[in-house]
């Protein structure tokens, strides 16, 4: 058998584990690993110097570069943003690769399934953390429910990236950006949408962060999970037709929410429009210009009364220890409020070298056997090495990495535009995540 | 002098007192009137056998009969909505004829001001109640005040469309559809800006209804305002440049703004999906589906309790008259949450044939002379006979009505894409309005 040529695409921040896994095990697996960014040099730094891969500038506007690179592989892994995507997948029908991404499939990938099907090629999405180990770890509770005949009633899951307790020990939030900082100000924004007990239900984003969830997490304390946009799509996904209650949602350190809450009240995470003097703009400034004017109010004063905070609370406290009151210029020429924002949070939520990130994940279901009604909770914690080697990396690349071995060895047999749901693709990958370090925490009870 | 034709577009709501104005002028000022609408009964209607006016059918689709009915036209005045503006301004254009609207002037309608100017051609817009009225009572006093040496420092301006004291007098909104229905349901998304005080302020939709200014109208009581989306762009039109507080808005009965709220932080007027199973939905499960689901606690309690409202409040005094906790079938087979809230709003809020509405607009300006401090009170109320002749059919009608009168004797000289600030024409028509019934009250007083 020849040598296998996995071409990975981006060299960003979640390729580190990606790549490590590839080239440590390009050698055994028979391997060739070409990792291409636009930035060739980002590329260069994640192959390190091994004899198992190479680098590559790679440029999808360079459509003969980019063709040629795709042809030259048995396996496209891409890591570019979500929306290059389409793009990348007309160039694998164009070569016959297949192609895996840690993205949610959109509507353009999704049109794509019977082509890539008819040419018997695997276009394999949501194959990373979240989504891609929530699919997997949920699946192989609802499929061990359904083989011994349980009907599910209830399916909550909440997952998040957050920092881990040794980290940044007196950061009230709990919370750095260990991921794109601009979802993380957009998030929420749009209607929640999920059922609850056999009903519809919608939380605007007005009320999400307000309406949250409590969760523990066995050995990792209380947090707090909003719901995520649109829970309903995987009720036929899981298979889970009839299941009276299905929410997905993010989950936070206990009192992120309440924090939050005040700056998407004022208008803070509004990314509609310019405002106006960011130049001069200091931290104070910005929060003020969404109160209203007093003469002798102050901002913490007037921002107390109107939104019914205590000035001594844990929402202000998290606002304060974010510098948010204070004189301190923004240091933009220009913005909206949630770049303004962003900016400001990312002085004291930047991930420093020495940080190490968290993944939390968790599931709770209620099933019915027979006259019994049953709760399984799972639940995922893993935490990061330092700023580079993060959980989040891991959580992201080790899942693809090991489908992509498994696959690559022909023990994959789907086609089509598919995610990572069948047994033939999750057993296996838990169980290698597991002996990673990734374990998932199964408990199972009778409730009556 | 021969015989001038005015070709009205559009036959609906608010061009019963338009019509009428101008069929009943146009012995004495030799006019033509004719009326154009898509359903020709409808303009016919209007003209109620006059042999002054001649119906005709309008449809912009129709471009041969449409070219025709301008080009035999003096002055064309278009109440068709504001979208079909830039079309009908294109003929307008093509058969240099003047153009009269009651809407913004859009950025497509400002970028033919060169172009109507050089043709010696009139495109006036704005010139309805509000905007119209609004801009030239402003104008009137900012006139004076400038022409006396005065230094405006703050202008607030409130207006609404609401309903005469008489009318309905059970119904605790104090409020019912005088206008378009699906306006009112959408107003204020998007963020408010004005400045006060020298300081630029946003407020978000979620925070727009709670942020009200109390505003105190002589006779007829107290009314809250909120801010309207751009409040800044009049400052150079108005030449208030370097003015420290500018804020317009809109006026509603006390307590309304407080009661719309709820349905605004529960995500009611969220108009970006449809709900599930609308055809078997009543009012109490639209509530619902925004509200937590709970094994024994009701809607009510469970609204109560989330928003902090008293059961037996202002606010839910308002939703249980308007029916929102009655198990009654909303009556539609799908919609968004805002197509649901309008239709289920129009029950109760439908104007009957008898119900008279009220438009109430008020100003206060600020202004020092020398080393005074002075405050100017400005207010129009008008209120309608009946759900045809409405006050706001009047309100937009006869501004109308009154500068076509004015131009087409000559009296008016402006050129290209205007608004109604100019002396020529605020001084005539609010001379005019007022014998017409359409009062303007104003009050002084030095403060300091």
């Amino acid at each position: 058998m020849g040598k296998k040529a996995i071409l990975v695409l981006g060299a960003g921040r979640s390729s580190s584990a990606l790549i490590s896994y590839l080239i440590n095990n390009a050698s055994e697996q028979n391997w060739h690993v070409w990792v291409g960014d636009y930035v060739e040099a980002a590329a260069r730094e994640r192959i390190n110097g091994s004899s198992f891969g190479t680098a590559i500038k790679f440029d999808l506007s360079d459509s003969v570069a980019a063709r040629k690179a795709v042809k030259a592989a048995d396996l496209v892994i891409s890591l570019l943003p979500a929306n290059f995507h389409p793009l990348v997948a007309k160039l694998c029908l164009e070569a016959k690769k297949h192609l895996f991404t840690a993205s949610y499939v959109s509507d353009e990938m999704q049109a794509l399934h019977e082509e890539a099907k008819n040419n018997d090629l695997l276009f394999l999405n949501e194959s990373g953390l979240d989504p891609g180990v929530d699919h997997m770890s949920a699946m192989k509770i609802i499929d061990e429910v359904h083989d011994k005949g349980g009907v599910l009633t209830s399916f909550e899951s909440f997952a998040g990236g957050l920092i881990a307790p040794e980290t940044d020990p007196e950061n009230p939030w709990r919370y750095k950006f260990t991921w794109n900082p601009r979802n993380v100000v957009m998030a929420g924004q749009g209607t929640a949408k999920f059922i609850q007990e056999g009903h519809h239900k919608f939380i605007s984003y007005q009320r999400l962060f307000k309406r949250t969830t409590n969760v523990n997490v066995p050995g990792f304390g209380d947090f707090q999970g909003y719901a995520n946009r649109d829970s309903l799509k995987y009720i036929n996904t899981y298979g889970l037709q009839g299941i009276k209650t299905m929410i997905r949602g993010t989950l936070r350190n206990d009192g992120f929410c309440d924090a939050w809450n005040v700056l998407v009240q004022l208008g803070c995470t509004d990314d509609t429009y310019q405002m106006e003097h960011v130049d001069k703009m200091t931290h104070r400034d910005f929060i003020n210009s969404f109160l209203q004017y007093d003469e002798v109010e102050m901002v913490e004063g007037k921002l107390c009364t109107r939104l019914g905070l205590d000035v001594n609370g844990p929402e202000m406290t998290r606002l304060r220890w974010s510098g948010f009151f204070d004189a301190e210029p923004v240091g933009l020429d220009k913005g909206t409020p949630a770049q303004i924002l962003e900016h400001i949070l990312n002085k004291k939520w930047k991930l420093e070298p020495q940080d190490k990130d968290m993944i939390v994940m968790w599931h709770r279901f209620l099933y019915t056997l027979g006259k019994e009604k049953r709760e399984v909770l799972s639940s995922l914690v893993a935490i990061g090495d330092d700023a580079v080697h993060t959980a989040m990396a891991k959580g992201v690349g080790l899942p693809l990495a090991i489908t992509a071995k498994l696959f690559l060895q022909g023990k994959i047999h789907l086609r089509g535009v598919c995610i990572p749901i069948d047994k033939s693709i999750y057993v296996p990958v838990l169980e290698e995540l597991e002996q990673l370090g990734m374990h998932l925490q199964e408990t199972e009870r009778v409730i009556v």
